[in-house]
């Protein structure tokens, strides 16, 4: 670490405008990348509030949040609606009176020209700025949004719409405050890890967390993954390498039971694998029912390496389109480790694939048994090398879990094997 | 309607407690399910807002709610650690000792015995009591609730635990509430429409408007699908027979387009009417990947009528599989209504199904031409019976809304036949 000193500690308060955000089905969801981004500045987030458009509850709102920390990022209300009155309200609280700004009319106008429209006269009222305000550009639409300094507070207004208001904050507001707070703040990463229940991780990177008292780690579980996000307070670069330090640490305790970072996922990591190996994969899905095919192919330019899945729910199915004999499916049931490995090496034969993968299980909640309760599940591997691998599940949880986990773990078994590591393998 | 009086206008405000949720992954989703719960009552959520777990900043939100609104709802921090105030934030704000309940206390003890565990000493503390609060029961776990009256409002503090807020609130809390404030409130209900955009179902819907101008109506497009939310303020009874009037009149405007209510999916409805026919489905997929098949087998029990899918992602696996014609493919491309025919006759021959579907298409990015742009989309159903159909799709959006709104399509189609309306048919 350098002798940077270390940043002010500062405070920020959320606020989004709405009304349809007190309802039944909205949520502010712009909060959360308000929060990640104001992170990276070294300021947190103290509260988060939503309220309607009734121009009373909107101010009063805006003077709470302006009694609780310096900084207010408020988000929504700027159209160019009755019921849009962020700006107005903000205006009288303030004391300021708003001034028509033509230069943003006639950018407004001619917004509107592009598209063959005359422009609404409601609109007009968007190139209306509290007086000493810098405009925020917006890239996306046509409420331009608001730097506003007064009494010692920062108040930046953002449209609601989501897309809006992150090209607004990469462009033009963030910036904007990096020059102010710094960028000496909190920046992040996430580790990912596949195959490993929640607990052995945990446990294995105990050392780590040791090695790192002052660095805040976060492990959370979801969707048969296992996420470890921390963070480090400095500027980008010194960040960036104490970032670097700790995620050796991560990858020393965990070993390739890591299998990516940040937004990457297991399909997509799955696939760069089979890509640069040249293999192709093919599938036979019971109890998954197209979904791990699904997982695959969310991937653009998954078809450089997947052919295809058989979705065998019928057993006369899994008979007829992977050959698995009769007598197996008879003798040891469609859920079964033999099923699973004839229901591979069929998929692979079927597709003329290098990699056959095959999954078969009682998704429940109905259809178990107490030697097959629900959630027993059966993951088989057959690949043209001679590699063959199997695994048996046993998950709780409901319906959806169970297939949701199983997509994953399949996803795993498969990276497994690209990586030279094969489970319940012979060869 | 009966002449019972207007319940009277009361407000609420909602607050989420926890650290966590200021962060960057996290968002306080029990406000969604109370200000439904909550409108069911007369009461409307005029505010909301999330703060963490500093006792200081809980006070201070806790006062700023209390002076906003008759009613508020808190969630969160009554568990046993350190971290979790709010009843003790609370017990000061209103000058009110807590007071050691010895049942509470024996009913933990008992709760930790059954586990085989000794209870920890931190969750003594659960056990203590705003003096003069009702304690509300937590069927799902150790932290009990509780309602506070004073001074003119009422606080009722919840688990943050989603599953323990509900259990508590429908079991105890909502009944306590409703003998204050009543149940003629806003009763809601949701229709699905499928198959239609949403402007020609606001074009079509435009006379229930009219004819219910007092009817608070939203309309909702998502995943391919259309929602038409509706709400009815009265007595249980009053409200759902206006529901009921509302629902004949938005059916009368859109005829058998509309395919659900509430809870009801476009994947359990066509489930359930294969299921009444008896008849069973088989598919043959490319661009969707294997999503049809898997939003089909979402509903428990769908191996009743699901017989599987052939995910036929490579050119090759569209005549192995399915017995697509090399001459097809080479005249008319995969992406065609042609290759979209022969994969939904062959899926049906292939499982020996009653109705085979079939979807060819290029979600995109990549893989469009000026011909055929990414988001053109071939389905085609083959049905025992001699029914054949098929449609052409043209969808903007990225690869997983085309994916998604591809398999909503598909669904109504499979919907359409089984109802005796088939597009682009011959038979």
């Amino acid at each position: 670490m350098t002798d940077v000193a270390a940043p002010v500690d500062c405070t920020a308060s959320i606020l989004a405008v709405g009304s349809e955000l007190l309802g039944t089905t909205r949520l502010d969801t712009n909060s959360l990348f308000l929060a990640g981004e104001l992170l990276t500045m070294g300021v947190r987030v103290v509260r988060k509030a939503c309220v309607g458009d009734d121009a009373g509850d909107l101010g009063a709102e805006l003077r709470v949040a302006l009694g609780r920390a310096p900084l207010l990022v408020a988000s929504g209300g700027l159209g160019p609606t009755a019921d849009d009155r962020t700006k107005e309200v903000l205006a009288a609280l303030l004391g300021r009176p708003l001034v028509r700004d033509e230069a943003i009319l006639s950018r407004l106008r001619e917004r509107f020209r592009r598209r063959g429209i005359e422009m609404p006269k409601v609109n007009e009222k968007q190139a209306d700025v509290i007086e000493g305000a810098v405009v925020l550009a917006n890239p996306r639409g046509s409420a331009p949004g608001f730097l506003v300094e007064a009494a010692g507070k920062t108040v930046v207004l953002l449209p609601g719409v989501p897309d809006e208001l992150k090209a607004m904050w990469v462009e033009d507001a963030g910036p904007r405050l990096a020059r102010v707070y710094g960028t000496t703040g909190y920046h992040r990463r996430t580790l990912k890890v596949g195959g490993l229940p929640e607990s052995v991780v945990e446990e294995r990177v105990e050392p780590v967390y040791a090695a790192h008292p002052d660095c805040p780690i976060t492990i959370l579980a979801a969707g048969g993954e296992v996420q470890l996000q921390f963070a480090v307070r400095g500027t980008p670069e010194e960040a960036g390498a104490a970032l670097d330090r700790i995620e050796r640490d991560f990858r020393k305790a965990l070993g390739s039971d890591v299998f990516g970072r940040n937004d990457e996922t297991l399909e997509g990591v799955v696939g760069d694998l089979l890509r640069a190996r040249g293999l192709t994969l093919a599938l036979a899905e019971s109890c998954t029912g197209g979904l791990l095919a699904g997982r695959l192919t969310d991937v653009a330019g998954s078809s450089d390496y997947f052919l295809g899945s058989a979705v065998t729910y019928a057993n006369a199915a899994k008979a007829d389109l992977v050959g698995v004999s009769e007598e197996t499916l008879e003798r040891f049931g469609a859920v079964s480790e033999e099923t699973a490995r004839e229901m591979a090496f069929g998929a692979r034969k079927r597709f003329g694939a290098s990699v056959g993968v095959a999954v078969t299980g009682i998704a429940g909640p109905g259809g178990g048994s107490p030697e097959k309760p629900a959630g027993t599940v059966h993951l088989a591997l057959d690949a043209a090398d001679g590699t063959r691998g199997h695994r048996k599940l046993l998950m709780p949880g409901g319906r959806a879990l169970v297939r949701r986990w199983t997509t994953s773990a399949a996803l795993v078994m498969i990276r497994h094997y690209l990586m030279g590591r094969t489970e319940g393998g012979r060869k």
